[in-house]
Parts: structure tokens; C-alpha cells; sequence
């Protein structure tokens, strides 16, 4: 953590692993949906797979290779391939459709909202996902996220770490990219946003692909971004965010 | 009000005179404004007279006169003319800006909050305002408006009444116009909203120009949208959210 955190107005925040714990949504949803089609799957390989699909679905709309899809779309397209390979052909459309909107139900890490509560009085904060609007709008009712206002990928349509996804926010939200602070599990998200002029903090996340993955999820060195730690929380304490009394 | 007002899965709400009291922020900042330039205004007729002038404003940019600027930029030109008109040379910059920020420091009428956390469990619920995103974000902030996601013109480019403005909401919540209900103290809003498919809630506010405007503020039909009532509050009873426990 650097000393002095510079004093920013907003922060955004990376959705899928920074504030939200996707494998978790699986491991926590996906053994009644596979019960009720008689299948035993690994629910953390199963959520594992999905993510790997990911970026380069994403990639592809980045590179142009296919028009603006938001985040459900794509997901509903690399599902297809999942179903076969973990021999879910059985699950109903209903079961199907709850399996897709797992992404629309996950819940925070325990210190998100803690640190978000604290932030919250002296920041503006916001999403900052390629997750559409209404999938963040969904997971942040859910779960009681406090969110001043959502902003997304999709605002821009153009996927992070497109410059437009960040440029788009800025616009919106009518500051300085000195002002405003990107927070991120991943350093390619945050990379994009120190060259575009926004603050950075990293928030480590060893757990987000599952306890056999930590050991391989390297922590950068306290210099490499404004702010480095281990928490929301952490986060809050190096913006000098008091606690709530 | 209708007996079966239908079910809508989210609210949306114009933002100046349905949500909040824009003259009584006037009311309320501007005379130590004034006091600061040793002028005596009449604050009340100093924002009916910038009122006044939002609608022309806006139809400017709807027309395609002038490009697309957001409601500060289009506010900061007609403050220019108020300036002169009341007297106002003599304030500082600062106190120019205090005065224009006062759009930003709006209260809600006092039953908006009450009904917007009852709707809040059951719906979501977001402005959709000309008022820009960071605008809508800071009143809602200082105030404590529990919205869900902002949503705004801005997100268009085109301001209400014109469709797009409506239609980018939709997409963005990623529902169907029957789903959704409009929420405005003004038939236009609501009129435009009918003709995009939309659900519409008519909130009768005859305060929004003062006391002495009030009597020539007319209620219409109950028929005449699918809810008509006097507060957010028998709005909620109108949707059928229950009271909070």
C-alpha cells in the first residue's frame, strides 16, 4: 500500500472476481439445478470453464469480429458448448435459464460491502463491468450492493480494455481521469486504466479461481499501482475513508 | 387511481417537480446568494424564470439546431440572461457557480423518499430525467434517493420527449415497454411514454411552481394514465407494494 493514496472523487469497481465471487455462485447454486437433471458435475470446473470462455468472447466483439452483444448473449452462446462437455443435455429450459442467470445472482466477498459502505459517504461509487446494465443492476439488488449509479461496458458498447468502455465513464461521470480511481483484480483492467489517466488500486484476489488456483495468483509489488491490498476494506483505509461510527 | 394498476417490474421517474422541488431549492439557497451580492431577489420568480427557459432549451438540441449538450452546459447559457435580467452582476464566480449548482442540490418532496423505498424491494427504480447522469447522481447522493441505476437522457443523446431517450431505457433494463411504468407530473413525459408501449403513473404536484400557480396546475382524469395520484407514497399503495415493516 503507497502512503499517500491520492485523493479521488469517484471509484469504479471491476465486477466478476474484484467485488463478486462468481466460482462461489456455482459451487453454491449448481448442485440442485445438476440434481434435478441426475448429474453429478464439478460445479468449480464447471464455472471455471464458463470464465475461461470469457475474454475471448469478449475479444471477438473487441476485434470486430462479431457486432455488440451484451454480456447474457455471449454467455448463452459459450453455455451451448458447456452443456455437452459436462453432459447437462438432460437440464430442462427452465433449468438451463437458472443456470445462465447464476451470473445475475452472485454474491460479494465478504469485506465488499463492508469496504463499499465506507467509501460511500465521500466517494462517488460505481461499477465499472463488462457485465450489461442490467446484470449488475440485478446482482447489485440481490445482493444490497450500494451503488451511487451503475455504469458498464455496454454504456460505450465496447468491452474493457477498449479505451471507449473508460472514456465513456469518465464522460458520464463529468471528471478527470486524475479524479477517478479503477479498481481491479486484474492487472490488464487496470493497465488500461493508468493509460487512459485513471487512478489504479489492485485488490488481490488469490481465491477467485478456487483454493487449488491461489498459490499461482501472484500479488504485484506495492509500487506497481497507486494503491495495492487485500480488500475493500484495505481499500478504503488507504483512500482514508473513515470507518462508519 | 385504477383498481388494478398492472404489474410492472420497474419504475421509472421524471426527475424535476415529480421527484424533487426545484423552485424550493431556489427558495431555499438563494437568498445568501444574493445576500453575498447585496441584491434582493425574488428567488421564487428567479427560478420560474429559469424554468422557463429549460424547455426551449432542450428543443433546440431536439431539433437538431444545436448539438447535443448536456443540461449543465444549457443551463450555464440561460443563467447568462437571468444574470443581467435580476440584477446578479455583481456575484462572484464562485457565487455564479453556487447558484448554478443549485440543480444539483435538489430536496425531494417529502413523500418521494417514503414511496421510493417501499417500491424499492419489489421493483427497480431509476430516474430517467433530462437532467445529465452525474447531475441525477450527485441530487441523489445528497439526498438519499435509494435508486437502483441512473438512467438519463444522456445516455441517448436525445432528450425526453423524443423516442430514443425512452427506447435507450428500455434496452438498457433489457425489458419490455409493458413491463415498465413511467413516473412524471407532466402529461408529456407520459403521453410520449404511452406511444412507446409504456405503463404510465401521473403524480399530481401543483406546488412544482409555487403556491400562487397552484390552482391553474389541473389533475386529469383518473382514466387518463394507468395510475393518477398525489404522492410517491399512493403510488405504491397504486402498484401494490406493501408498507415496510
Amino acid at each position: 500500500m503507497t502512503d499517500d493514496a491520492p485523493a479521488v472523487d469517484a471509484l469504479l469497481f471491476d465486477m466478476f472476481g474484484t467485488v463478486v465471487d462468481w466460482r462461489g455462485g456455482f459451487l453454491r447454486d449448481g448442485p440442485a439445478i445438476g440434481a434435478a437433471a441426475g448429474v453429478d458435475v464439478d460445479w468449480g470446473s464447471f464455472a471455471d470453464a464458463w470464465r475461461e470462455e470469457y475474454r475471448p468472447a469478449l475479444d471477438r466483439v473487441r476485434r470486430g469480429e462479431v457486432p455488440w452483444r451484451n454480456l447474457d448473449s455471449l454467455q448463452a452462446e459459450s453455455l451451448e458448448a458447456l452443456i455437452d462437455r459436462f453432459g447437462l443435455e438432460g437440464l430442462s429450459e427452465a433449468d438451463v435459464d437458472r443456470l445462465h442467470h447464476i451470473w445475475h445472482r452472485l454474491d460479494p466477498w465478504p469485506d465488499s460491502i463492508p469496504g463499499l459502505r465506507r467509501l460511500k459517504p465521500h466517494h462517488i461509487i460505481a461499477p465499472l463491468s463488462n457485465g450489461h446494465v442490467r446484470l449488475l443492476t440485478n446482482v447489485a439488488k440481490r445482493a444490497g450492493i450500494p451503488w451511487d449509479l451503475i455504469l458498464s461496458a455496454e454504456l460505450s458498447r465496447h468491452y474493457k480494455p477498449d479505451a471507449q468502455a473508460y472514456l465513456t465513464a469518465l464522460e458520464l461521470l463529468d471528471l478527470e481521469p486524475s479524479s477517478v480511481m479503477m479498481v481491479a483484480a486484474h492487472e490488464y483492467d487496470l493497465e488500461a486504466s493508468r493509460e487512459f489517466g485513471l487512478r489504479t488500486a489492485y485488490i488481490h484476489r488469490p481465491y477467485e479461481w478456487g483454493p487449488e488456483a491461489a498459490a499461482s495468483v501472484e500479488r504485484p509489488d506495492e509500487g506497481a499501482y497507486d494503491v495495492v491490498v487485500d480488500s475493500l476494506v484495505e481499500l478504503a483505509d488507504a483512500v482514508g475513508a473513515p470507518p462508519i461510527a
